[in-house]
């Protein structure tokens, strides 16, 4: 089904404002889950509103979102158990406030739990002009490579880049699946790929139930670990636990860097243009049509979702939506 | 063959030092390959005298290196054309000076060429405190994700944190081969493992002349493709150029961060401590021994290395080395 744009937003924000939500914090929520959507992202757009009201449900009402520290060139910012998509925001937009000063900006946000879409928070950088690198640890659902023992988040990196045009967005997960894939696949009855996940004695399985209690495996083997580990540990430097056990106090680090600091930024972004043709007019493989630059299916989904002004949705996740704001 | 670490770095200074570089920079050189030889790193190690002699040979003779712009909390550094295992050693030394006033630093290096193991450069500052992140754009041989030209170096990726013991020392590729393991391949005659390279028609190939005529793919998939991409604009970033077409002008980017600027490092220093731990206790795969933390294989072969006070080598990469001492 579809939903124009505005009332996509406006049936979000009043569904987290009904679990307890405030209502700038749920615009906030519902600008980004229907970014997501627009940008064909299915499981970070609007079923995470379902999730996000379940843990409003178990936590007690938030406090304020406070920079407790800040340097020349960094930033320490208190969530106040706040969902990240908001500490997040004040997060980056702090680092950009220090950066433009500077030149160059680390922030770390913790006592925040979940996380969008990283690349939302480094393209908003990107397009004020600046590279932006961001990752989030989250609970402890991952194994490390050769491991059965969960012990690192699904822990997502992504960095952005100004051009001449839109910027260039990476955005990668560093486990084999998400926790939202498999509570998807949960909710659909349906079987897992092989080969993302072992269950709690450490045997490989499909079953996402099982998963969900043994551990997710990580992307890419020993390097893809490594940069889990990585992820993990930037995380542990923004203020989180050494290891996640609930859903709180995710570590959230940022980087903001102006070009301009290195080289002239124009140059630098006719650069970054001039690398994204080049990729772009690659000689494709027999088996694909053309090379993607990273990111752009994302930029484009996003024009024509904009261009067209609806959203499109599964029925059943409106449906649960809706009952929210009803009770 | 083995020969005492005295005896090995004597040699490759010498070696060095008959094909032009001048002493000190030939120590410098020195002292890291025979590091990664007890790391254990066969291919980064030794056998690059030969491949650095060579170039030394095709380009006039450097110029000094030069810290050409200074701000804050950022630097660019000049290598005048110098090899970069001296470059950046400079590099990494004035971001840890600008580090330890200012808490972060972003340095940037150009005008150098190859690169050494990365993980030498952020060991160095995470054993001073530090966390530390490196990167390097390399002459273009990899192909992005879906393509069959050449675009991207073999770009590689570390980072390293300061713990209670050892620093944890994160150092990977974004290629699914090295321009060394090709080389070497060649040298000995020996097929590519499948998957790697495809030639100059785009054809997958097993052959190290058609995939150093063709193109090496990326590790790791789309994801990992995004990496290297991201890598290729850190060096960019650095001052090279978009696609670098010869051994000349990579792009080191460096990013060094006093942990005390986001919580005490002593803290910090302790939960990286409580990770590596949490890690080595996992409990392991059926087809694994244990679970590897990341760097500490490297670290401890060091170890042992520095005990028995000996490099093994290849006696015909031995022989070679010694031929360069007496032209």
């Amino acid at each position: 089904m579809q939903l124009s744009i505005a009332d996509a937003i406006d049936l979000v924000v009043r569904a987290l404002g009904r679990a307890g939500m405030r209502p700038h914090a749920a615009r906030i929520v519902a600008d980004h889950l229907v970014d997501a959507n627009l940008c064909g992202h299915e499981f970070s757009s609007l079923p995470r509103v379902l999730a996000i009201a379940d843990e409003l449900r178990k936590k007690p009402p938030p406090g304020e979102i406070r920079v407790v520290r800040e340097d020349r060139c960094s930033a320490v910012i208190d969530g106040g158990d706040n969902v990240a998509y908001v500490a997040s925001l004040t997060a980056i937009d702090k680092a950009l406030e220090i950066c433009r000063k500077n030149g160059v900006a680390v922030v770390g946000a913790n006592n925040t739990w979940f996380s969008g879409r990283l690349a939302y928070y480094v393209e908003r950088a990107a397009r004020q002009g600046f590279v932006a690198m961001h990752t989030t640890n989250t609970t402890a659902r991952v194994a490390p490579y050769g491991g059965i023992d969960r012990v690192l988040g699904t822990n997502p990196f992504a960095i952005a880049f100004p051009s001449e045009d839109d910027p260039l967005v990476i955005d990668i997960g560093t486990s084999s699946t998400t926790w939202g894939d498999v509570a998807l696949a949960r909710t659909k009855g349906e079987a897992l790929p092989a080969g993302v996940a072992v269950d709690v004695h450490g045997r490989p399985t499909v079953d996402p139930a099982a998963a969900l209690e043994g551990a997710f495996l990580p992307w890419g083997g020993q390097r893809g670990s490594g940069l889990a580990v990585a992820v993990q540990l930037l995380g542990i430097l923004a203020g989180s636990a050494a290891v996640i056990d609930d859903v709180s106090n995710y570590g959230l680090f940022f980087l903001v860097i102006d070009p301009d600091i290195l080289m002239p930024a124009s140059e630098y972004k006719a650069r970054v243009s001039g690398l994204r043709r080049t990729i772009a007019v690659n000689r494709p493989m027999a088996e694909t049509s053309h090379v993607r630059v990273p990111g752009d299916g994302s930029l484009q989904r996003r024009k024509q979702g904009l261009a067209a002004g609806v959203v499109n949705l599964d029925e059943r996740v409106y449906q649960r939506i809706v009952e929210l704001c009803s009770t």
